[in-house]
């Protein structure tokens, strides 16, 4: 297991004995792992053309004489004053069209030939000279790929991706349905990227934006890797992605190919809430999600806090035992790493006050130094955990290209549409009963799932209908809501009836879908002896869909309003496989309650075979010989939890157990049994 | 009666089907006109120069062979990319001076000479081609006009607009007070329309840049009529205004000389409040005025939706009945159709999910399709109505200018002055009692009136002082409040004493105006035996007067501060008539008191005389012989209004009634009776 | 005492009877003294070169013959729009790069070479037309200096600035920690001003940047000063400064020296919260500060309104008593005048509705006249308190660097550091208690306090923390708080434990510091016979510092959260002093038990030793031979203050008291007595 964090020490060239002391406190904290050289542009060549390897080079020997490694960043997440002066075609243009000044970072344009010749330079050099140290472990590409550019080569670029996508400006305007307020374009230079004073409501328009803007940074992500791969064929790369609540700018999915394994920055606010649950559930997603994107393979926590950031609305300290219940809790959706960012708080600019294992005050004997040495040793004791992985019964679909059409698309509820809240709701329960799930693009297999969950499935690509259907036949379980099946990949609405291609599969026409305000409420009746045993009246809120059964059976029923007995959840069976249509927003305890019953019926396996306390999760990872069991207690109270007879082996603390065990307070527990 | 609504086929010309059933569903919906080419330039000339009429040749021949009507839009409203492209001058420019990119509609100086030029040879052209062919029965210009440029051409042209009006710098500078911060222009040149960047508080200034934007929008439609005036002289013409709370950026007044009759695009939120009644009774307001504008001619409601619109907050579906309900209640109000936007959805692009006749689904198999037709049924049995209109005896004025001087001078409430909101409550009582009223400008005659209601009169022109006086002298009521006869046309303030012009006919001085926070309130103490013989107290909030008597008789005083005492309400008989002063911000019930008394006073004949249920109004048309009754039922439950034994016959399904008449909820009758 | 206010007559001079007016009135309402030529750049020269001198001429001569004075303005503050013209230069640019078109006021480049040469020759012919005139008494520069331009000579001289301070880039690479995020800066030319689209989370530069504006700004008003000092170097100067709760852009104390008294402008929102204690006290804190920046000076009130301000979000007038008792408010704090904005109501433009001496209706006869004149009869009553001020014994730091960099760094509670806020919670007990304060400067000499109070001190310049140190050891009581001694002068984080240079003298070492959300609380609980005799528990609630005892003794322990039982409240005793150090943000009455306590302990003398009631207070000025002092009664009940038994005689009325003396509502007394 790895543990450290992003190391700094050009901040601190003129203190040498600070550098000193940083080996001697790493090594007190059991770290094993540093990330060097993310914003070390400037100190790797502080002229064009001039190289100061000097520092590193020290730093890296040093590593490997202490037994650290290192993942070696290409530093082009912020580029040198000199470079912003001498080719103002690095910087970035912003959408109202004015090029950015030279400040913060991530703020250059990825098509700048200039920036990429850079890049190319600085990254040839460090592959040249680090690429076979020993303490080199990896490739860091850049850092937090994000953001885009509006200045003349993009929109260049863009309108070559156009021509390659659509061909002919018949098949471009027939897509973006251009004849809409005589937008028709008849030469490819009149197209320009999304403006304020320009166009932002052509939704296919600002749809093929993000892709393109996606591709591009992926292209200049290959662009950075093409020195490394030739030059250092055997270290393996990644690039550290953020969290998907804060950041849609990217569709990740598209880096699944191009990079050796993923990595993440994870900063959730803990203590922001009356209980952690929901934060807890929503970051074991975005680690499913992390998960699943390289198919299962374990990634890598690339940055997270040891304390508080500075950059929240209100930060807080984390309480006793959080530190290392977050910690493992992203081990227990497979991550093979804890690191920081960063190991030393910066003395002075923007982030000086953001947590780190190393506080202003420079020694060991801070609580949070001695919560970070305390991962280091449980993350010493989980060796055979490295690797393992878990293979999930249940997928749940969250698409990026869904999220920016069903978002960016004026419709029922413009006040907010809530794909994430959405997907949030419908994930929290498996969460809840401890069951593992993958966190998928409508693009993946779906053969080896039991169960299907595609909430709000607005944009369906194509094949994706007939994909679903198939699962459905060959006796999958396919939960589905409102608002889907609405338009094609191009946000062209599907003509014929709602939902489209998913019509056949869920059995309903939709005809009208309404907005409620935020203080109406309607109700769904559960109809009696219904196929789900399911039974009385749930709230339902903000958006109602009024639907007409084409072959599905009606499980629940519109209390009130002019559509009261209309059908508002309802089951098709087609071929061996059963697919559930909810029409309306309903509230809890409703998403809970069907999905308790669906594993059931679709015989989803759970993690432990027991009720667990609220706010306490199982995960699993197992390497097919042993499972290793996560429990972890997200609540401030001490939890027991019912095994189920079988033997457990607490792996931190030596412990067996078979009936039950109790967690601590924010506690953690890792048990190894025998797989089945 | 028309019914119809906003035809884009050539959104369509790729799927030739669907034109085809177009032609099925209208007639099948009883449609008998749709509005066509408003966005179409692009699809009438591609390339500059080239034309591609064929398309259009065949949509009208298609519609002369099936009855139905067109009005011809001339394609303004948005413009080809190719023109963008090639001519920038035709793009917008910002008031922070940065020129529109190519995007949305609505996007183009109405100054520039080569728009002009362009603009002119397409409208010819549309002339000579279909002119003369009988399916075209009407223009409609361009398309909701609106929106300021700022270009060098428009800056040119409000010097030239500033020269006519005060032919000297000094008298500019007197007008807009620059000696007020040293900003006295010593050459026309220096002159720029306001700017975030620039100037925004010279309040004269600003209320002339804003003259002039009307002067120029309405110099831009008399350019685009003239090829039409010249070579279809009998065709009428008009172009679609917008509902008047969320656009305040034309005088449409300035309009009402150029053209033949009025339409407008009304686009309310049913179902978005506890109740409808405000919301239909502002409705009405802008009914009224619409109608006022061409002295009491009808007009015609040239876009509404049969649905929801996709960019409010939240999209509500029409509750049944509502549909008939609102298409008659403008009806009601003067209109001669019931038309909307659009006839299909669009498949594309930003108001693909704005409510249409026909659905994404495309068949006639919908509840809106139902509606739709229940609309143009009942249109069809009122060909009598047609042409009829209504003679008010009470006016109210909203006055565009004033409206613009008093909501930007800054004065005793910054947090919001609420000239709209306090119409709006002047205007509610004869809604709900069943008084038609005409909503005019403060240049209109008030001679035909016998209660005038002249809210927050802040800006008074020259001459109406002296006109209010003359119409109070010969017998009518005037009621006025606080803060009218502040400035003059200029905004520069009447110097001797407030309010002004209106001094002596009101018979008070106003010595100072007050702010009251949100939080605070006063009270209205009724007199004893006053001469409106109301009683108790009326709540008083958000602004005080304190004004001197000077003829005028208290009828109430303020309960509590330091000008406890002090008259709130006042009479002033002048001649033979009376002239009220209300001296602060009252609270309900005080106008339904006050005016219920009033137009007993002043001899106001209501439609009915009965008192109306809670939500529900009676409006009137007559064509001298007969009176069309229009009982409009905005509550979700039946009501029953007592008649006055006249003998009453409804128009739409040929019961007779004398006594009373049931409404269902939702519910709309039209009910003939003899005029008197 | 000097009475009176800005004088505009170059607005009125098509209207000469009112200038006739003007003269009457003033001598009416016992106004003596007038701030003329503001705004009159384009009175004084229409064109360039060509000087209209006349009016000023009849004006000046007008005063001396009526025995009224005037300070004569600079017109700097706002420029001819010839000048604008023909000089872009002279427009100032915004922080995007964008230069202003002509409008409002203060909108010029003060490095402009053309500006500055415009304003000296301005300058010069006004010292020499009017610079020996009998009635001109003094200058005043400008008008409320303000605001920055990023203009490129700006820029260059920011970086001379900077070049100066740091002498080497490596010496301002270190300071502003560049290295973070690769920002080494390796010309001077790379530097640029913060800017939205370049960068703004350098803390160091945001801070040298503020340092500049400042300095240049004083630069400025020095260069405007040249000539006046050449040629008139008897007359004394100043220039109005502005609030420091709205105004936050320039550290006034930099112009200290400059200046030969300093003058301020105050527009309080009286009646704008449910009583005026709070308002009053921070306007009592505003004065304090303005008569400490010149070592306890009296300063001069150079404008308020007479009634309303126009521009606040609700405008109210003041209440009876109301005008007579913030009039003498500034007096009791040490302004030996009250001036008003303006003289007479402007007739058009954007302050129209200010309120003024003179009304719209032009006469004397309104309540606003007659409040002016109450107030002129009570200043004729205070020649002998002309030039006396007052001593004070405690001294609260609020340094304008450490406001500029605590509000600016991104820490633990970003939604609002509230160092205002702060500041008023730890001044209002002494303005209850009736105990004079000075408002200083880190920078000022504490040796005369016996009691210093700085809350929140997180930047401290070198130097500050020995002086604190030997402030203490010599006897001093020292009040700090959480989030002291953090930083260094360029925003750098002190190395090796907070609070850095103040640790010592506070015995006390802060480990963490935790933001809580507004819905969370914590509680002090005071320790079992602690030293300050305090009981109980306070509420805490936003920041809790979590320390460790170096010495100090815990006077009081955090109730609850996982740091229970640590000390929140601690004293530590250094030489002859004690070091207060509070940890948390407590609620009150914390403070005013605090401060009761410690004026004890301290021998702090008040102005009066008795209880004063609640929105009362007493303040002091003093001869040394008699004290005067000042009882305001900010509420709106009469109110009733106990004397000590010595002989007061009320200088307004002539009555006498020894045992008590009653107070109307709103009401004042100024109390003669003998010095001690």
């Amino acid at each position: 297991m790895l543990h450290g964090g992003d190391y700094n020490p050009d901040q601190w060239l003129a203190y040498p004995e600070i550098l000193q002391e940083d080996i001697r406190l790493m090594k007190l904290s059991e770290c094993n792992v540093m990330s060097v050289g993310i914003f070390s542009w400037m100190s790797l060549e502080p002229e064009e053309g001039k190289f100061t390897f000097e520092w590193m080079d020290q730093l890296i020997d040093r590593f490997a004489a202490n037994g650290i490694y290192a993942f070696l960043a290409t530093p082009s997440g912020a580029r040198p004053a000199w470079m912003s002066a001498k080719y103002p075609e690095v910087l970035r243009v912003a959408s109202n069209r004015v090029r950015n000044l030279h400040g913060f970072r991530h703020n250059h344009c990825y098509t700048s030939p200039v920036y990429r010749e850079k890049v190319a330079m600085m990254n040839r050099k460090l592959a040249e000279r680090y690429g076979n140290h020993p303490a080199v472990i990896g490739w860091h590409i850049s850092n937090e790929f994000g953001g885009d550019c509006h200045c003349p080569y993009c929109q260049e670029a863009f309108r070559v991706w156009l021509q390659n996508k659509y061909k002919t400006l018949d098949s471009l305007n027939h897509a973006w349905w251009t004849t809409f307020w005589s937008h028709t374009y008849t030469d490819w230079s009149q197209i320009e990227s999304p403006a304020p004073h320009g166009e932002t409501q052509v939704h296919a328009q600002n749809l093929d934006w993000k892709r393109f803007v996606t591709d591009q940074t992926v292209d200049f992500c290959r662009h950075e890797m093409e020195p490394l791969r030739e030059l250092t064929p055997s270290l393996p790369i990644t690039t550290n992605f953020m969290e998907v609540a804060g950041f849609s700018g990217l569709n990740y999915w598209k880096f699944a190919e191009l990079l050796d394994f993923i990595s993440w920055d994870s900063y959730p606010t803990w203590h922001d809430a009356d209980n952690e649950h929901d934060q807890a559930a929503w970051i074991g997603f975005n680690h499913d999600m992390f998960r699943s994107i390289k198919g299962g393979k374990p990634f890598l926590l690339m940055e997270s806090t040891p304390s508080l950031t500075n950059w929240q609305a209100v930060s807080k300290l984390k309480r006793p035992g959080m530190h290392l219940l977050s910690s493992i809790q992203a081990v227990a959706h497979g991550s093979d790493s804890v690191q920081y960012f960063q190991w030393r708080k910066s003395r002075g600019s923007s982030e000086k006050f953001h947590g780190a294992v190393i506080d202003h005050a420079g020694h060991e004997h801070t609580r949070v130094f001695r919560d970070v040495t305390e991962v280091g040793q449980a993350l010493s004791k989980l060796d055979e955990i490295v690797g393992t992985s878990v293979k999930p019964q249940v997928a749940i679909i969250f698409d990026t290209e869904n999220r920016w059409a069903v978002k960016d698309s004026q419709g029922p509820r413009n006040i907010g549409v809530k794909y994430e809240e959405t997907l949030r709701k419908h994930h929290k329960p498996f969460w809840d009963m401890g069951v593992s799930v993958d966190i998928i693009d409508m693009d993946c297999d779906f053969s080896a799932y039991k169960l299907l969950v595609a909430p709000m499935l607005y944009l369906v690509r194509p094949g994706v209908g007939e994909r679903i259907e198939r699962f459905v036949e060959n006796g999958g379980t396919l939960v589905c809501t409102y608002w889907s099946g609405i338009v094609d990949e191009n946000d062209l609405c599907f003509l014929g009836g709602f939902p489209g291609p998913l019509r056949k599969t869920l059995g309903i026409w939709s005809e009208e879908l309404e907005g409620l305000h935020d203080r109406d409420v309607n109700g769904a009746l559960m109809k009696d002896d219904n196929a789900l045993a399911l039974k009385g009246e749930y709230e339902i809120h903000e958006l109602c869909d009024l639907i007409h059964l084409e072959g599905a059976e009606a499980l629940a029923e519109y209390k009130s309003d002019f559509y009261a007995g209309r059908p508002v959840l309802t089951v098709n069976k087609l071929g061996k496989g059963k697919a559930y249509y909810i029409a309306a927003r309903i509230k809890e305890p409703f998403y809970h309650d069907l999905y308790r019953t669906l594993i059931k019926e679709a015989g989803v396996t759970r993690v432990l075979d027991t009720n667990l306390p609220a706010g306490v999760t199982a995960q699993l990872r197992t390497d097919g010989i042993h499972d290793f069991v996560f429990l972890l207690n997200f609540t401030d109270q001490e939890q027991k939890v019912s095994l189920d007879e079988k033997d457990y082996a607490d792996i931190l603390n030596g412990e067996s157990f078979s009936k039950s065990v109790e967690l601590s307070n924010f506690g953690v527990r890792i048990l190894r049994r025998n797989a089945k």
